[in-house]
């Protein structure tokens, strides 16, 4: 079943050429080619509703020097290039709709070097984010950004992901400094020098970031780290609504709390996680909340957010600094999305990820609630509530082809309302195939032109991850 | 005097074709535009050792559709265009060096929009940062970028500029959401939503910041603004050496401490503030800080700062949350520029503009100290520190052509030494004419060949601001 199509397939599929590829490739790399077909089915899309395309070939480069190899043979028989992380992106990204090799960064998963001082690290892109801040734990530092997937960090970058902590700390955008990227031609560049801030010439690094393997693979990244706050509190809160949950959030905002985490959750969601964490929340609208910083300042935060929440009816928030329970709080957050199979098991998940200007959230975050039930389908919602980003798990019955068309014409909506409140059609998913068709109504044709032409001037063959953010013929 | 040339000039000079611009010009806009030479040199650079080259004719446009217009003139007769904000910038970035228009923002200077329950505005490039924030204050916010000149925002935005604040606040490509830009074909984009973040495409948003108009005209912007805080600490602390400082600035950052200002002067750069604003400071290696919170906080953060600078063996840090007291101490760290004249009256004054990681810093400032004294020059330096950015104002008599010759070499030194360290030639002035010779030091060839390929493919002309940032033929 495949609902978000990948919109234009862009280039025939060249099997003569894909066989020489592989050929030359297994010639240079031995058994680090793999042809299988199960290991290369595992290398398309498996998480989403999106179809399976499985590349051709597996190919695990070991350096930089390995992937330029890789690209240049791939480039000189015009063969399709996907990078791989571990594979948990969510619209298609690593899908090889024209064939071509997948290029695997499981060997290439170092931490290079740790520069406590600068508060950075260089590692290669295979490492996950889990694996990275468990060798980072003793130096008293940690890299912030955790999507729901124990992802990797060149496939993190790739996608300009983001997650819970990025109302405090940023998405990716603005915790990578340098990326080293292997271009179309095989050429290597660093986008960026190690300083903290520069005004020399072309943000490449912000280019690259979000650029999902279309212009180039990153093969090493440069990260700003965060140092590990010497006290945090964590906690719950209810409410009466979500719009109380939203000016709340608002107005924690508004008044300088820097708060590191404020996750809204309505009350299906609540009940999902009650069913499947055990967490006995009351089954209404909810903010999880994460204050960092000293004892004193987590107290003074979690305080006055307790004020700001009872002005809007909330409350009462509990909150405590203790390790394990604010570890069992966050680990439900994070099975947020698999505890939603408690509510209907057996049933196919699809997460949608629109981003709205705050102000507008709870309007839109109300308007889909009613779209949801007026369309009788079953979609909890969490929301990472002070960047505008919420998701609908969508728990369809895949054999139910009614019910699907149903889904896929809320999720239109969805992206139709977001764009209407000058939002986006992903926060922090990406592109890949399932959100190509909403980039023109997003941007505007010139605006799109404008990437097109960046993608032909830096990958004129189209060999980089065709079929994925923009149409190139 | 023209120390640092404008790298290549990049097309020749038509006069035939910007007679033909100007006229067409003027019979649309007529008296907005103006030919006279006082107008034409102030639109030039003006305010460092780059020589002035000044455009044909300025048009001083009212709206996006007015540039609009200008561009498709310009465009039409093979004209460049040099958007104009106030001139302050420093690498000549106002600079024709192939004549053509200047198209100055004077009158496109008005907030269109403030989204407080989202933290944003919507403003034209033309208004200046402190035009802005005096606007903002009723609202409770302000922009906090802070560069030493009351520049426009346009221009802020195109040279990627920071200043005091960005240890906290970020720079320029961390504070604006979305731009309007006027492409080199006449049409006009929008690079992104006003959501908070997104995952959808190319991030055109900071391909635009710091491209200093080579690649399009930014028209509208939609800037991220911050709560002004409940409370302010400032204070100076004095140091034994500037490793003492640099190690100070390290740890405190390090420890989690939100400062929100570090500022390095060195010995020369204390006394030239004392003869200029009479602050009666020890004239030994100084921190300047501020600290943003609440009345608590603030308190908390000196006391800890003031812990960490007694182990570096610094001290005592003198702080106040009065507005007077702060007031004084940070206008004469916005004058200290300025007040390098006291040091030698009649002097001309040229910035330098490293950034190195900031383990390096404290090497890369006293070996430029050493290279000062051995080359018989007067420089003060004052640093973003807790970016690792700083500058050296050197004082030359430009009519003595050895001590000129002299600056020059240590201008070139600076950089190379701060490319060695991993860091960059420009931390926030940006490239403009005076920077171009260094790019390909500090990002290599193939790295060069990709901006290019961009400008090509966004400015196949070769109209927008042409000789700035990367030479194309």
């Amino acid at each position: 079943m495949v609902l978000a199509q990948a919109a234009v397939e862009q280039k025939a599929r060249n099997p003569a050429a894909i066989r020489k590829a592989v050929t030359e490739l297994t010639a240079a790399f031995g058994n680090r080619v793999v042809t299988s077909q199960a290991v290369r089915e595992q290398h398309g899309n498996t998480v989403t509703w999106i179809a399976n395309q499985p590349p051709d070939a597996v190919v695990y480069p070991q350096s930089t020097e390995d992937v330029q190899q890789i690209v240049r043979i791939c480039a000189a028989n015009g063969v399709a290039i996907i990078p791989f992380g571990v594979g948990t992106s969510l619209e298609g990204h690593v899908n090889a709709p024209v064939g071509g090799v997948s290029v695997d960064f499981r060997d290439m998963n170092r931490i290079l070097a740790v520069h406590a001082e600068d508060l950075d690290c260089v590692i290669e892109p295979g490492i996950t984010r889990k694996a990275l801040n468990e060798q980072l734990r003793d130096s008293g530092l940690f890299f912030p950004i955790d999507p729901g997937a124990d992802a990797s960090l060149g496939g993190m970058a790739a996608t300009r992901c983001s997650g819970t902590n990025a109302v405090r700390y940023g998405t990716m955008k603005d915790n990578v400094i340098a990326l080293k990227v292997v271009l179309s031609s095989g050429e290597v560049i660093d986008t960026a020098r190690r300083a903290k801030k520069t005004s020399a010439g072309y943000d490449l690094t912000r280019l690259m970031v979000g650029s999902e393997g279309t212009l180039g693979i990153i093969t090493r990244l440069t990260l700003k780290l965060s140092g590990i706050p010497e006290a945090i509190s964590g906690g719950t809160c209810p409410f009466p609504s979500v719009e109380a949950c939203c000016n709340t959030t608002i107005h924690t905002i508004q008044s300088g709390i820097p708060v590191a985490r404020i996750e809204l959750l309505d009350a299906l969601q609540v009940r999902a996680c009650n069913l499947h964490s055990n967490l006995g929340l009351p089954e209404t609208p909810m903010l999880f909340l994460e204050f960092h910083g000293t004892d004193a300042s987590v107290a003074e935060q979690s305080k006055r957010f307790g004020e700001i929440a009872a002005e809007f009816g909330g409350g009462p928030f509990t909150w405590t600094t203790r390790l394990e329970e604010r570890t069992r709080l966050w680990e439900a957050r994070h099975h947020a999305a698999l505890s939603n199979f408690a509510l209907r098991p057996g049933a196919a998940m699809v997460a949608t990820d629109v981003c709205v200007p705050i102000s507008r959230l709870a309007e839109c975050v109300t308007e889909t609630q009613r779209d949801i039930e007026a369309s009788r389908l079953l979609a909890p919602i969490v929301g990472h509530v002070g960047d505008g980003n919420f998701h609908l798990t969508l728990l369809i019955d895949m054999d139910d082809s009614d019910e699907v068309k149903r889904a896929e014409a809320l999720s239109e909506r969805l992206v139709e309302r977001a764009l209407a409140m000058d939002g986006t059609c992903t926060g922090e998913h990406g592109v890949g195939q399932g959100k190509m068709k909403y980039l023109t109504a997003e941007y505007g044709p010139a605006a799109l032109d404008v990437m097109v032409s960046i993608k032909r001037a830096l990958d004129p063959h189209n060999i980089m991850n065709p079929g994925k953010i923009v149409a190139v013929s």
